[in-house]
């Protein structure tokens, strides 16, 4: 097995898209990440909720989550506001470099060590410089899993 | 809304649980993570299925993914036979101490902060020491998007 037999299709969005509904696709179609698409159409990054999340919240939230108990409705309104007049390229972390990829033929252990090392939920299957879908973690770890008796 | 309206029922796996059938759980329920119980019931750690994969990969293939070209099924079956003989306490982290939770009036805020804080794919909304349901990272941030117009 190599990472094609891994790889689903995976919808794509170009770094110039609207972040807010960059995040409603995350959401409605429950995808652990989107395959984030340079402006000559190659697989530049991937966005995860993670990353949404951690753009959205202001900072004294993550020193001390329990702070948040005082922000109802209208905050989380205001603080989701912030996504709307931003693109992915915004939302992607500053120290974003290469998408975690492999080639095809690359093998489920390739594929399982990439994602760990980036802390990625997906690793993009790249064919030349085509995306040919994406290997997401449960995927691979099916893979390597023995076989039920 | 609140903890309580965005949790879900998700399976625990006890701390005992052998380790190969609870990362089968979340492969073929395609979780983004189990809760897992202590001895007295209960909830204890979050389980992810990147936790799996960096337990089962061995050192060099983290350093070094593109190593793994070389090793094909029978090195991945080898491989994932490291989770046969283990527990799921086996293969939580060392440095595991409290779970990701809140009470069930935290708002989605608390949890997206609590969920970016501690790098975790689940938050556990526990009801005095009884699991109430699990929230995901797809699910608060949906709760935290704007509306489409």
């Amino acid at each position: 097995m190599r990472a094609r037999d891994l790889a689903d299709p995976f919808p794509t969005v170009p770094l110039d898209a609207d972040a807010a509904e960059a995040a409603r696709l995350l959401v409605t179609r429950r995808l652990p990440g989107l395959v984030v698409t340079s402006a000559d159409n190659r697989p530049y990054a991937v966005l995860g909720a993670s990353q949404v999340l951690r753009f959205v919240l202001p900072g004294f939230l993550l020193d001390d989550p329990s702070s948040g108990r005082a922000y109802g409705e209208a905050a989380a309104a205001e603080v989701s506001a912030r996504l709307s007049t931003r693109t992915v390229r915004d939302v992607l972390p500053a120290d974003t470099t290469e998408i975690p990829a492999v080639d095809p033929d690359a093998t489920p252990l390739e594929v399982a060590a990439l994602m760990t090392q980036r802390h990625s939920p997906l690793v993009a299957v790249v064919d030349g410089q085509r995306l040919a879908g994406v290997v997401t973690a449960t995927r691979v770890l099916a893979a390597l899993l023995p076989r039920p008796e």
